[in-house]
């Protein structure tokens, strides 16, 4: 079946269900950010696989809303199905609640899925499409599934323990201070539907979702219980144990009933209007509801010292496989026969090579070239392009472990680079160095301190389309709120913080650099006092940047001296493991300049 | 009569009042940033004269709430008062409404005058407190007024006109954008209460406050009519010839009946809740209101070409000023006898030399040495300092000109700087530098475009607890909103936005250091293309920073020919209006580094 052909057989569905167009969003009903197979059903619908992008079909139009990080990849994705591509904080796109008013007439109805929209979501919809007389409709069964016929069954992965010496802290500590905080906002029940936090606060994993070790399930927190809903199918022994009396366990198919039971007794429950569904609210009727952020994402933002060994441990495994993969590379390349999608199986296989290697922790974006210049990038079969030596390749790529999860970006001049890539390498690099450096006083806010990244870019009159960066969980999602480096309302920068810094360049069709690194937020000892505390970032990832793309002139000496400085640590850390030709190549790469 | 002794007084009205606290805001009815000398409550009952503070009276402890910039002025001026000085942005500080819960009982009531309260902040007051049991009761006439024997009268200077050359608009036609913006919301009347919103929409000043020429009014615009309540003393007949059919003038006094006769026919209101004031509110009872900031201060904060022009002229003027004075203080200071008082006042003197000046801008900041580091120092009889041929001296000052108003902070070496004020000083001026040498894409918000300010002071653990910048107005507020360089939820800076840029360095007790330039907005012509507008500052202040405190060692390249490139320019346009003494200084002062 085509797009187009899938898009008409959907069309029929919702002339018979009587709504003039069917929301469709990347979602399953834990809100992921990546979802289980059986739940991307936009990729499957429109041929667009972003990560991120809302679609909505209507009778006639049909319209799918991505950011800055997507455009080309849809505009090569996309022709053919009929879909229409709308450009997120471009001036003149309108929003979805525009575009929809512009299709329906007053009286008729846009139909979603309630278990595949958020709370605020589905509020934010009704409220907009009201003055318009648009109606919002749940529709039972989801359209898509319907008309789907391979659609993947759920996961059978079974739970694992996430044990204490990694977490760093225990189930009944953890449900004590979520209970605390449930205790000081009078709330007598708290459902969490999101899946790193019902991971982070069982200390459970699974392998559910590709790359996220998270189980799909549901968590209803009392003072007294505490109920996981989850495929018994999928629960074993060292799990039960584990739980013991802590946490009783359901069928996952029984949330509903159980909601229902809960809400006889007329609590008070927190829920998270932006990580829980709009289906489990319904659920809920006739109870008080105190709408707020779960606390477990706050809680859980906030790494102990086991955490940051066990972080800083994953990371000289992943920086001896980069090491490899980075020497290899450069002998590879000139050999010939070096492929995007090869060269990212290349760097899974260097990463496997430690026995605690569980995963990647997302899709690695290997793009040479043009590719690079796509920000998200996602290599195929059909776009898989020969690394040949010359120009940039940037690969961003991370790892799962059991005690830590990496994300690193490095790029790689293949050949002698031109001038123009050296200036806007040196500028990357340089945002991420000052960011890095920059310490700031306690109470900074995240859009703040990515200024520090952006700067020596805007100096050339050159931007990039994506925050700086995110948090990042141990063993869990490679993305991780509700701290940020991003433009956006989120909470001070705290110590305990792991934040992903990574600035970028991309010359469309031409180039993409992004150098990233993670850092931990600490105290920084020299400059806080009685008055104030100020903070720093300590960088935990330890790789070497190219030395061919950076033009010293571009850099302050206090700049150099942090480049000399970090890859000084890079060859000390990871030198015991390596051997001797390795070590040589890494003495090379990290020799100061 | 002492502090304690008004505030004893205070106390016996209040039990007649029935309420168990007073509130003093630093209002008038107008919501004014400076205030007219009637209007100084605060600081009489206090003798507090910061000019932020907010005083709240218990019938046993009192409490002044201000700011960073306030402390150290706060704890010289408030002992022996009995009011407890309350640190805004320090941890452990109560909010106001958390003190005023602790001092009184569920069933008593905290006493405000409504006309001194703005439609928001008595809301919030009413809402923080309901929890507590505790009323807002509106107190009909002002209890200081009542003990204040000596109060002054209200000002009756004339209005005069704000001549279309200066302005660049009519007003018919700031007229008719306001009620374009009327029209798109709806409403059907929007009473303006802040007074440089009234100047600027009807081309009028006043001198009814020191330093910011307003005319103290209300004005109410409807599709058809636009009435100015002004006392009928002040209207001259140029004025009334200027606005001619544009406006009916009516008695100040009778904007009460004026807003119940409006109020009559139910129309949809537009109020800003920030500058109008809770009486105005209950005045139009029964009527819907339109809660929004007025359209004006954004109109405002645009300047046109003509208002650019005028800026650099009275900067011309401002700077050949400033060289005077700069030559003058540096003979001055080693023969003796100049004071702080001294000091700013010869610079005013300077000032007025040019036949367009009007007034200062508002009072000067003259602080040696340790009162430096007052942040807004304001020098008395008792404080006055002498200045000697050692240590720094700063100096923020601005003046009020028909066709612009300038604020600019230099800070002086009077003898050989120590390595660490110079040190410091270059961490001011580099920041001044980086904030005004970065362009930055349109949509950028101020509290993002700071950071390049704070940055070189971050790195050596340095922070000032004040904003970077502000608008200012065109002969009216040295102060004007809605755009900022602070760290607050300001609009995106726009093309045609006035700011100050003024980082600071304060060593309690030893030294203050600022470098403030004022800078329009303007297109980056450079970098702006079809798919992005590229912003940039372009500074209007003329003058040498001092040579004698910047250790190039801690600058950049870039850094470095910025200043250079800056006093080169200072020098090209200042030095025809100087004579040849005045311009063998100032070359001197302007080579390059």
């Amino acid at each position: 079946m085509t797009a187009a052909e899938k898009i008409a057989a959907l069309r029929d569905l919702m002339k018979t269900e009587k709504i003039g167009a069917y929301y469709i969003p990347s979602a399953d009903p834990h809100l992921s950010e990546y979802l289980p197979e059986d739940a991307k059903r936009r990729a499957w619908l429109s041929g667009f696989t972003g990560s991120m992008g809302e679609l909505v079909v209507g009778l006639k139009k049909a319209g799918i809303w991505t950011d800055g990080r997507y455009f080309y990849q849809a505009e090569l994705q996309l022709p053919g199905s009929g879909i229409d591509l709308q450009k997120l904080g471009v001036t003149g796109t309108p929003t979805i609640t525009q575009w929809v008013a512009s299709q329906l007439k007053s009286g008729e109805a846009l139909g979603i899925d309630p278990t595949l929209m958020s709370i605020s979501a589905a509020a934010k919809l009704e409220t907009e499409l009201k003055p318009h007389g648009i109606k919002v409709k749940s529709v039972a069964k989801n359209l898509i599934d319907r008309i789907w016929a391979d659609q993947p069954e759920p996961s059978l992965a079974p739970l694992e323990v996430h044990p204490t010496r990694f977490a760093g802290e225990t189930v009944a500590s953890k449900l004590k201070r979520v209970r605390a905080a449930m205790a000081a906002v009078g709330a007598q029940a708290h459902v969490i539907g999101a899946l790193d936090a019902i991971a982070w606060l069982l200390n459970i994993r699974s392998q559910d979702i590709k790359c996220t070790p998270v189980a799909v399930s549901y968590v209803v927190v009392t003072p007294k219980a505490c109920t996981l809903y989850v495929d018994g199918r999928k629960v074993t022994g060292p799990v039960l144990k584990h739980l013991g009396k802590l946490a009783t366990i359901m069928e996952y198919r029984e949330v509903g009933n159980g909601l229902r039971d809960l809400a006889r007794s007329k609590p008070r429950v927190w829920l998270d209007a932006g990580t829980t569904n709009r289906w489990i609210q319904n659920k809920l009727k006739g109870c008080e509801l105190h709408l707020a952020p779960t606390p477990i994402m706050a809680m859980k933002a906030v790494k102990n010292a086991k955490q940051m060994d066990g972080f800083r441990a994953a990371h000289v495994r992943d920086g001896v496989a980069m090491v490899k993969f980075l020497k290899w590379l450069g002998e590879a390349v000139p050999k010939g026969g070096v492929t995007e999608m090869s060269s990212a199986a290349r760097l899974r296989e260097f990463r496997a090579e430690a026995k605690e290697f569980k995963d990647i922790s997302f899709d690695t974006i290997s793009g040479y070239a043009g590719n690079g210049s796509i920000i998200h990038y996602s290599v195929d079969e059909e776009s898989d392009t020969k690394l040949k030596p010359r120009g940039l390749y940037l690969i961003d790529s991370g790892g799962q472990y059991p005690d830590g999860t990496t994300d690193i970006t490095r790029t790689v001049a293949l050949g002698k680079p031109a001038k123009l890539m050296k200036d806007c390498f040196t500028r990357v690099l340089t945002g991420t160095i000052d960011c890095t450096m920059t310490p700031f006083p306690a109470g900074t806010t995240g859009r703040r301190i990515e200024m520090f990244a952006r700067r020596n870019l805007w100096l050339a009159g050159i931007d990039y389309a994506h925050g700086t960066g995110h948090g990042v969980g141990q063993y869990l999602g490679v993305h991780e709120g509700p701290h940020s480096l991003k433009d956006l309302d989120t909470p001070p920068v705290v110590e305990g913080n792991l934040f992903s810094i990574e600035p970028g360049c991309y010359e469309n069709g031409k180039f993409g650099i992004r150098c990233e690194n993670l850092a931990f937020v600490v105290k920084d000892e020299k400059f806080s006092n009685d008055e104030r505390t100020w903070l720093r970032f300590d960088t935990i990832t330890l790789c070497p940047f190219d030395r061919e793309l950076i033009e010293t002139k571009l850099m302050t000496t206090d700049q150099l001296a942090w480049l000399n400085a970090y890859h000084k640590q890079v060859f000390k850390e990871l030198s015991p493991h390596l051997d001797k030709a390795h070590v040589s190549w890494l003495r090379k790469a990290t020799r100061a300049l």
